[in-house]
């Protein structure tokens, strides 16, 4: 990338001269804790840069090329070509900018993907990789993260991060909430707790959580699924749990024991001073087909309706009027049309000595483009203080994904000039350069530093 | 505020300095009547500028200030410096811009407040209100204010407005709507009708609207909030009416009895050339405690979901098929997924003779930002027919907040000088400077004329 | 128009430039198959102009112009001259610049309409056309239009299409999926299909299917309007096709039979290579007065709340898992808070060797704007392949309408120059020429060269 791709004009260059060199924080991915484990060595670029990346498989999909050349058991080499082939279809996509920026930052190449010199571009991508040591540790150096926060299950084995400084776990909790009687089994025998009623299964719970704090934790997420509805405890939920243990939950009770739990989430979260973040509004179910095909997570998601306001501010209320109130919460927008009421509610709850208790994320997932990182900046500024932003995170399954805090970085810096370059915003450069420290790095790190300690 | 200030290039520039000296009319805010007929003199800042303000409270809870130092007992001067605090944390808020606007225009301070300066510009401040005689008289001169209508419930003694022709009560319909016994027996004690029935509460409700508008009231409001449903008349409000008064009105049927009572109250404003004004979808429901410590209308407030739009539909067609149609309606969106549904509405009813039968309203309460404005006026525009745009109004608690008129003049200016020289509006300055008349001024000022008579 | 009108800068015109004489396909619109086939002779203005154009008719109510001078039996001068005194009020809304386009490019008129010229325009425009032979013919030829795909009714005869190269009917299927006995009658008619069951109505759908596929029908077209919700089949609806021929059927078992015959459709369309265009979320029952003064399409329509993404997931999906998969599918949003979920869409679905198997329409109806086309390129790009956009239809009633390629043309361009003059696209004008030849040419020729044929 030069200096000035995505940058226009002197403002937003001198920002980014400041931003690209702040280090990385990104608090919540979903990279592979093996491959962090075992330090995996990169040798082929398939399954460097392809392979772990829905986006590429959904790209590849609308642009005609066979399943068999995506998930299917065509060879690497074949898929590599047709995603190059692929490419340049993608102009106005997020995907074609971070291609460009992932192949310069990791192999030095200026030159954009094609039919043309895929062939030659396949033996020389993976001739790198034979010299080169390209490795998660090596990746996360090239990149200056600082810090990253792979998601994990209660279940997971975490230790991994007990004594790493820059690794830690990010608590992926849509399991415990729609609990299921395997899971039960499992957590019984992870934490050794008998589990019969309500009260363990908390319990469960607490010695599980004990042990991700103990290894770093500081962040939790949980999906709001389009359709999520919070029902309030009408004291029944003891019940609704043995039912579940006995396999005989109605289904139109699961509303019930899934908000009750993730309400005594919301609650430990608070009382351990971890930050929960929302992703809101996913439509995860749409082709069947490529359900079975591409597995649960194979690209194929779509942004569901709004969410049910009403359903959120009663479970946000909800915790709020616990003994701990509300943890620090960060409320990701999949569909566009929340931006407004998420950024509004990070002025609905508040606690003494707490900036930013509710914030908006950042552009999220399918949103996560030029447009929609401009429209999460305009609308957390607009409506809340941006100033509390805690910034970007890539949320990506690849390790080259690191390139997208470059890209929100050109693109905040571009915004922010656009603002002042056109007398929107009366202020000096030097405010800016602190709302730029604040958003791409300090507050995400405050957050780290504080973790585990309650707010 | 310089001239250029949040004014981009010549044509902008152009259309502003026609602007700028046009009178401001504000014909929805919620100023203190109190203040008015004492003419309230203000002696410290805290009192003038912070104090009624929710905005500026709302600002320094996502700051984490104290509850103490908000809405608690901390002494005046604290609650401003912290609040100075606060400000330069909202660079991108529209209270960073409108706070720099109000204590230029009142004060000639033409520097930023911070923790640094606190202290001396409390002494400063206040030491410039003991010396000037800062009145609502003087602040509405000041501003060039010609004509404000801050509402008022139906209860209210409006006589102060009876003879001055500056102000006149926009009536609150909101408790009508929504009426309770205790309602009534103060509706009786004002009236002196033997409320029993619903045609006597329509009687009363009638009696209290010729008092308003024999004190020069002609506008309404609404809040049409988060989750408005429409009932379509089933015959039995009467019965309703009845159970109410008795007291036992199941929560079920409340709906429908409200809607009987907007759809007489629409009725009576379209036969008495009234305005109606629709604010449509807050979610006022969201920190119980906020709501404890600060009031209903503490700054805690959400955006709601989208309206229904066939309830929404329903409710104006009803009236469109009364004997005198429906009155001259304003739909002011709180969700910014609303304004396109809302500007396209403006085409959807008509009557001869009525030019903006049906309008969108200004951006309003948390949208009220450049962003928000702006978004307005391209759906008013690009849906609907802008040049019957009824302007701004403040909405607002505070004397000072007529700047908000300026901060639209100048964001109106620069966005219809960036339509122009971007090539996208094929049409000369004379046209544009029509067009701003006629938002900035003349639509509102023509309903104010025609007030009380049937359009 | 200069060539300048609309551009910004170097980029955008020399992509215009190129732009500019691409043949037009407008595979979507409402034109008259009997203006088409008797190759109508217009002789005044408003005939050709005003009457067809229910956007006119809704811009002069808004503006209170008398019903009379609309759908009323006032005189054709009179009513032009209405037309004219609202057209300069009109500044912002597409209207006014497709006004100045239609006079230009037809009568090479360079002066703007207004109350000032009109009888003098009325005389002048007349007398060209008495001297000109302003047809159907002479008018595709004068915009290039090299197809055009007005729609019908699958009871409507389409034989004069029958060998002719530029028309072909789009299917209107809306009448088949609400289905009542009359249809069915008529059905059987043109059918000779004695339909008794859902069996023998499909058989006679069939039937005209390929009636119109042997006219060269290879789109369809279904209105998803505010509110749709799509049943899965229960098995049911055998039984309720026999109640619903019995007339008794239940109103609220309407929903599931129109589901049904949807699902039959859209296999029928994947099965014979027709592209499904779904029109999603229109408002049509606004002002019952006005729909009974100007008819079921008479311009007071309004746009409807977002549309169930699980109703339509579920549609889409039903059909991506019959034996020939989802038809080439066009989404076409009312509601700009659909164009994220419905540009998502596209890359949830999927068939090898199919670019595009799903879409989003471009900007339509009420949103056929500067900032509604903008909004549409913005979301097709960012969440989903703009390569793979079919282009502008005019979906108009008015022969005039054509110049809207025009319109859409000069924005397509304006807007990625700016993006590339921006920085914000790292590629080259060649690229980009590329991709405004699929845009406003390629994607859509090539659908109708392979209509009629398995996709």
């Amino acid at each position: 990338m030069n200096p000035t791709d995505l940058i226009n004009h002197q403002t937003a260059a001198a920002l980014y001269d400041f931003a690209k060199s702040l280090p990385i924080i990104d608090y919540h991915n979903h990279l592979s804790f093996a491959d962090i484990q075992n330090n995996r060595r990169f040798t082929d670029i398939y399954a460097l840069w392809i392979e772990p990346d829905p986006y590429k498989h959904r790209a590849m999909r609308m642009c005609g090329v066979e399943e068999a050349y995506i998930t299917g058991d065509a060879d690497p080499m074949e898929k590599f070509i047709r995603w190059c082939e692929t490419l340049p279809k993608l102009i106005g996509n997020p995907l074609y900018t971070w291609s460009r920026m992932e192949l310069e930052r990791v192999f030095g190449l200026r030159e954009m993907l094609n039919a043309g010199n895929a062939d030659r571009l396949w033996r020389e991508c993976n001739a790198y990789l034979e010299t080169h040591d390209i490795t998660p540790t090596a990746l996360l150096d090239l990149f200056g993260a600082e810090y990253i926060s792979p998601c994990a299950s209660l279940l997971d084995d975490v230790e991994l991060c007990r004594d790493n400084r820059n690794v830690a776990p990010s608590l992926r909790g849509d399991d415990i909430v729609s609990v299921i009687p395997a899971f039960l089994d499992r957590l019984r025998g992870l934490t050794h707790i008998d589990i019969r009623d309500l009260d363990d299964f908390q319990k469960a719970i607490q010695r599980r959580l004990d042990a991700f704090q103990s290894c770093g934790c500081c962040f939790s997420d949980h999906a709001l699924d389009n359709g999520f509805v919070y029902v309030p405890d009408d004291g029944h939920n003891s019940e609704r749990f043995r039912a579940l243990c006995e396999g005989n939950l109605p289904e139109a009770e699961k509303n019930s024991l899934s908000s009750c739990i993730l309400t005594f989430l919301g609650r430990e979260y608070a009382s351990r001073g971890m930050t929960m973040q929302l992703h809101i509004g996913a439509q995860r179910y749409t082709s069947t087909r490529l359900r079975q095909a591409a597995g649960a997570a194979g690209g194929y998601a779509g942004i569901g309706n709004s969410v049910d306001i009403c359903s959120l501010t009663r479970f946000l209320d909800t915790l709020d009027c616990g003994i701990h109130g509300l943890p620090k919460t960060v409320l990701f927008a999949l569909n566009p049309a929340d931006n407004a009421p998420l950024s509004v509610l990070s002025g609905s709850y508040s606690r003494d000595g707490v900036a930013g208790l509710v914030t908006q994320g950042p552009a999220w997932w399918w949103c996560d483009h030029s447009t929609g990182i401009r429209e999460v900046l305009e609308s957390s500024a607009a409506f809340g203080v941006l100033h509390n932003f805690i910034g970007m995170t890539t949320d990506s399954r690849s390790f080259l994904s690191f390139v997208r805090h470059d890209y929100f970085r050109r693109i905040l810096c571009s915004w922010l000039g656009e603002k002042v370059e056109r007398g929107e915003w009366l202020c000096n450069t030097d405010d800016l350069r602190e709302l730029v420290y604040h958003i791409c790095y300090k507050n995400a790190h405050e957050i780290i530093q504080k973790g585990g300690t309650n707010l």
